[in-house]
């Protein structure tokens, strides 16, 4: 019976390692949250992972589950698909080049599926969320960084060697701000969360009057939610910092209508908690940067998972590995 | 018998039409090359294309030809690959919203095929050119204006709506300077070589030395082939214009790899005559502009079937709509 088979998903975040139990259908069956505690060491995340896993098969199993299909790992990366190998993780001390497909399928005894966090974000996305029913889709996750991905006919573009939709990193100002990468004028530079709190602290300290500045103690303490929420109260430094973050997404996305001319772009990530205040001059500016042939008809919508997207993105990416979705 | 089988490619341009007769395997078997009498109106280019369709035809049959599997037309857009329209050529007046395939079919009876010149030009060298093998492959058209075209497994990326891969309107400056589209800060507006001789000419007149003021009479007759012979010959302005064309390309070309992740990046169109001092800068501008992972392995070269490119795509094309490539 095709009810009684499940999948695992995980997210694999600094913070949190979110896991899902979904049936073939998208059906989520079981959930389970627990902290990563990278500070303790690569060893203490693997086993914390392998807990998640176990947690949910016991679950599962009392359901009725009679068939676990498979195990998908988002990650952030640098990573190898193929490989199953995560070469870096940022927050995670000792964490260099862990073949973390091998480790797992030695202890689990199930399949294990390797994705990048965006990959797997749209692959979700595409399966159960704003994504459903297109054929092209773009992902950008808007967030500390910025990062990429897109779904071509329900799979996932890849590239030569599986290291390309680095969105972030396109160059929309030859020659301006340094980016984290090494180059100059990288989208993430100018609208990544990480860019809007910068902006925001560097005009607050030139001393521009802003509602900011009351309901916070220190700059430093500032985030980007606080810029979108003083935004969202009509604040005009904040407001003004909002529209040049459009304005430099605009660009951006104006440039991969124009590039990939997809069907929908979905927006993920923090910075899409205000979407009220951040789509409608995203919009404009985008119209404004692209070819009219390529802004006809594209839906540029928040993605709809939320909490979840990583972990649903993780089922999907075992279902699109075995070539069931 | 399969030899007996061929196809007819058209390359449809502003000045000439180009066909070639081809068989399966991509030898060419009969050319043909007349004007395309734009300035005479549109009957008379279609009335130059039957002529040179029953041209190809008449010397394939000596040739022992018994089927033709089909005519491909590669033609700038704006275009409609799905109705075999085309919606405008901005050389020949009168030209709008011209259904070429139906009324090719009409007259010719066999299948007629359509497709944009950066495409046909992409499928012709993956089909025998500088793309051969190769899995994910980039072609930009670097001319009077800059197009691409991209070849995903061996089929043309088409987007939703057929009207991506407008990498000339990619912005690597925004707020820069104003392009054709009505955006700022295009890679066209920067690279392509009508951007070259503006700035030529800007800095000429500025009262820049330059050997370039030696060999041309006015400032006005300037191509973008003299400052590229100029640049080869040393001449200090010529090698400055050159680099900074470079730099822009490094970045636009940058952005793809970033982006793709593509195998191999071909460059073709008027612009690359002048490969000898154009490829080591914008190499090297790439470099800087693009992450490691995804510039190592990749390979920019130029493009190879030089003339015949667009005939050659346009017969390709026949072959990929068929499935038989």
């Amino acid at each position: 019976m095709s009810s009684s088979q499940a999948i695992i998903g995980i997210d694999l975040g600094a913070t949190n390692i979110k896991s899902l139990l979904m049936d073939k259908e998208g059906k989520i069956l079981v959930s389970d949250k627990r902290p990563s505690l990278g500070n303790e060491g690569k060893e203490k995340v693997i086993s914390q992972i392998i807990s998640s896993i176990k947690t949910l098969q016991k679950e599962g199993v009392k359901l009725g589950i009679s068939q676990f299909l498979g195990i998908g790992i988002g990650s952030p990366g640098p990573l190898n698909v193929e490989e199953g190998i995560i070469y870096q993780s940022p927050n995670i001390p000792g964490w260099q080049n862990v073949p973390l497909v091998r480790i797992l399928e030695e202890k689990i005894h199930l399949p294990v599926f390797l994705e990048n966090d965006a990959n797997a974000a749209a692959l979700g996305e595409w399966w159960k969320g704003a994504g459903k029913g297109f054929s092209y889709i773009l992902l950008l996750t808007l967030g500390t960084g910025i990062g990429g991905g897109a779904i071509i006919n329900g799979k996932v573009y890849r590239g030569a060697r599986g290291c390309g939709m680095e969105l972030g990193h396109m160059i929309i100002k030859e020659g301006g701000m340094i980016c984290g990468c090494g180059a100059r004028g990288c989208l993430e530079a100018y609208a990544s969360a990480t860019a809007v709190v910068k902006r925001a602290k560097a005009l607050i300290k030139q001393g521009h009057k802003s509602y900011l500045s009351r309901f916070i103690k220190d700059a430093n303490d500032l985030t980007c939610e606080d810029v979108f929420k003083a935004a969202s109260k009509k604040d005009e430094l904040a407001l003004l910092i909002v529209e040049e973050t459009a304005r430099y997404l605009g660009t951006g996305i104006g440039n991969l209508l124009n590039i990939f001319n997809p069907d929908v772009v979905i927006l993920a990530g923090g910075m899409v908690k205000a979407k009220e205040v951040l789509f409608n001059p995203v919009e404009k500016y985008t119209r404004l940067n692209c070819l009219k042939s390529c802004w006809e008809m594209v839906k540029i919508v928040p993605a709809k998972l939320g909490e979840n997207s990583g972990a649903v993105g993780a089922c999907a990416t075992v279902l699109e590995r075995k070539g069931i979705i």
